[in-house]
C-alpha cells in the first residue's frame, strides 16, 4: 500500500512529517510518497540523519498557506504540495492521501479532484475521539461551516458505518448535539432533522445529545455541522488541556506533592494516555471516493504516524466500497 | 433589596431553592419572596425544620414543565411558579428574579412581560465561566439559537459592559468564537459580524477565538450564537467533570494513590474550587429592563445562594441603567 503525504502541511513540516513517514514505513510497511519541493526534503533528511533513500518524492514548488483561498486549490494553487498530492491520488498513483495543511483546500480538492461518493452532498471531516468511556466518532468538525438536514442524516449514516466497519462497534449509537435533549429543542434544522433521523432505518438513532455528556461516552457517533462541531471538538481539546495543566500544577507545588506524584505516576500516564487524541490520528474526509485524512495542524511525527496508520485501517476496510454499496441500497429502497 | 424567586424552578425544587434563600438572607440581609404552592412551601420547610417566616410567599399553584411550550408563559402558563415571579419582577414587588426552572420560559417571560431595554433587539443569556486565567463571560449560552450580526454585536457591547462594570475588568477583550482566527474564516454571518465588531468602538474587539483558547482565558467576553455557545459552555463543563472523574479514580487506586492524595488534597480542593462553576451563580439574562437570573437545572442551594448575591451585585451596580444610557450614547452618536 503506498500512501501520499503532504511534507510541507502543519505547524512542524517538514521535518515531523518526515519522521513520522519513517515511523509509519518501518511499523506499518506502507511505501511512501512525499509530495513538495525535492531539493527541501532531501536537504532537511540530510541535516538530520534520516534515511529516505526508500520514499518516492514528488516535487511541489510551492506550499499552500493558510491565508489562501481555498477554492484555489484547483486553480492557481494546483502546483502546492497539497495540489500534488491530491492530484497524485487522483490519478492513482497512490492508496490515500494525508495531509496537516489547510481543511478548506483539503476539502476543496477532496471534492473537486478526488470527487465525491455518487449520491453524497458534500464530504464532512469525521474525528475519533476519546470519552471516558469508549472513543466517539464526531461529524463534521468543521468541513461544512453551514448544513442542511440531507447532509447531516448522511453525516449520521457516514459516522454510524466508520465505527461499525472500522472501529468493530456493533450497532453504533447515533445521537444529534443539541441544546437539549427534548425534540422540539433547538434550530429549526435540528427540530427538522431529528425527525429525517428518527425515520433512517440503517441507523441506530438515540436522539438529541447535550455536549456536557458527549465526553462521558454516551454515543458513539455525534452528528453536528461543522460550525459547532468544531465548537465541540477543540473546546474539548482545550478544556483537557488546561485541566491537565491545573492538575500537574498541583503536583509541583513542593517537595511533598513531586513525592506524591510518584504514587500516582502510572495511573496519571494511562489517563494521559487515554486523552491523547493524537493517538486516533488525524480525520478522514468521509464522502469523498479516495481515502484523504487531515491531519491535526500542530502534527508531530507520532500524530502524523497514526494518522498514516489509520488510512492503512481505512483502505483495507473498504469503507468507501461500503459507503458506496449503502448508499446503491438506499436508492434501491425508494 | 428584595429578590423574588421561584421555589418550583429545576431538578432540586423546593428544598434546596429554599435552603440557598436562606443562605442568602442570612449571608447578604436581602428580603426573599418566594412564588409557588403556598402549602407545599410552608409544609417542605416544616419537614425539614427551616425557619422561612421572614420571607413573604406569593401563591402560584402550578409549575412550568420542561415541556411546555415556552411562549405559553405569557398566556395559559401564567399562573405558574415562573409566570407568577417574573410578573410580580414587572410589577415591581421586588428588586430581581431568580428561577432555575425553563430557560425558553424565562427568556419569553422575560422579554414579553419584564420587556427588553429599549433599542435592544434580542435579551441572551450571559454566563461566567472559570478559565486557567480570569474568569470570563460567554453571550449567548442558548437564549438565541438563530442570530444576526447585529444581535450578536449588542451581545459583544452587554458581555463587555458585564466584565466591566460588575467584575471590574479594564478593557475587556471581547472575542469571536469561530472556527480559526483569521477574519475570513466560519459562516458568512461569522465574516459579517467581525467586520461590524471591528468597527465598533466602544469594545476592545481582538479578533476571533477558537474553543481550544477559551479555558486559557485568552478573552474577557466571548460572543456566540446561543446555539454554538451553547455547546461551548456545555462542552467545557462536561470535559471538566468526565476529566476530574478520571482524575479522582486514579487516586482511589490503591493505598498509596490514596496516601499520595494526601500529599495533594489541598491542591486539589483549590483546583476543584477554581472549576467550580456553581460558585460564579447564575445567568443574567442581559437585555432586560428588569434583572432575571437563570440559574442552573441542577442548582444546590449553594448555587441558588451564589445566584442571589450576582443578582444583588447587578441591581447595586446599576448595570440595566449603563446598558440603557450605553444605548442612548450611540443613538447621538449615529
Amino acid at each position: 500500500m503506498k500512501i501520499i503525504v503532504d511534507a510541507f502541511g502543519g505547524d512542524n513540516a517538514p521535518l515531523e512529517i518526515i519522521k513520522g513517514c519513517i515511523d509509519a514505513k518501518n511499523e506499518l510497511g506502507v511505501d511512501i510518497m512525499l509530495t513538495g519541493k525535492k531539493e527541501d526534503i532531501e536537504k532537511c533528511a540530510k541535516d538530520n540523519s534520516l534515511d529516505i533513500s526508500s520514499f518516492e518524492i514528488k516535487n511541489a514548488d510551492t506550499v499552500f498557506q493558510m491565508t489562501d483561498t481555498p477554492s484555489e486549490i484547483v486553480k492557481s494553487k494546483r502546483g502546492t504540495s497539497l495540489g500534488v498530492g491530491i492530484d497524485a491520488l487522483a490519478d492513482g498513483e497512490g492508496d490515500a492521501f494525508v495531509s496537516a495543511g489547510s481543511t478548506g483546500a483539503l476539502l476543496v480538492g477532496g471534492t473537486l479532484i478526488a470527487k465525491r461518493i455518487k449520491g453524497i452532498k458534500r464530504p464532512a471531516l469525521a474525528a475519533v475521539m476519546p470519552s471516558n468511556n469508549n472513543p466517539f466518532i464526531l461529524v463534521d468538525t468543521g468541513a461544512n461551516c453551514e448544513c442542511n438536514s440531507e447532509m447531516l442524516c448522511q453525516f449520521a449514516m457516514l459516522g454510524s458505518l466508520y465505527m461499525e466497519k472500522i472501529l468493530g462497534v456493533n450497532k453504533p449509537k447515533v445521537a444529534l448535539a443539541n441544546i437539549g435533549t427534548e425534540e422540539t429543542k433547538g434550530t429549526p434544522l435540528a427540530v427538522e432533522t431529528y425527525q429525517k433521523l428518527k425515520e433512517m432505518k440503517n441507523i441506530n438513532f438515540i436522539g438529541n445529545i447535550e455536549a456536557r455528556s458527549i465526553p462521558f461516552g454516551e454515543a458513539d457517533v455525534i452528528v453536528a455541522d461543522g460550525f459547532s462541531g468544531n465548537m465541540i471538538i477543540k473546546m474539548y481539546e482545550g478544556a483537557a488541556k488546561a485541566i491537565s495543566n491545573q492538575v500537574k500544577d498541583v503536583f509541583k507545588k513542593n517537595i511533598f506533592t513531586k513525592l506524591a506524584y510518584l504514587g500516582v505516576k502510572s495511573g496519571m500516564d494511562d489517563f494521559k494516555e487515554r486523552m491523547n487524541y493524537k493517538k486516533y490520528g488525524g480525520a478522514p474526509l468521509v464522502g469523498v471516493s479516495k481515502p484523504v485524512f487531515k491531519a491535526h495542524g500542530s502534527s508531530d511525527a507520532y500524530a502524523i504516524k497514526n494518522t498514516i496508520a489509520q488510512a492503512v485501517k481505512y483502505v483495507d476496510s473498504g469503507f468507501i466500497e461500503i459507503v458506496e454499496k449503502s448508499l446503491k441500497g438506499n436508492e434501491n429502497n425508494e
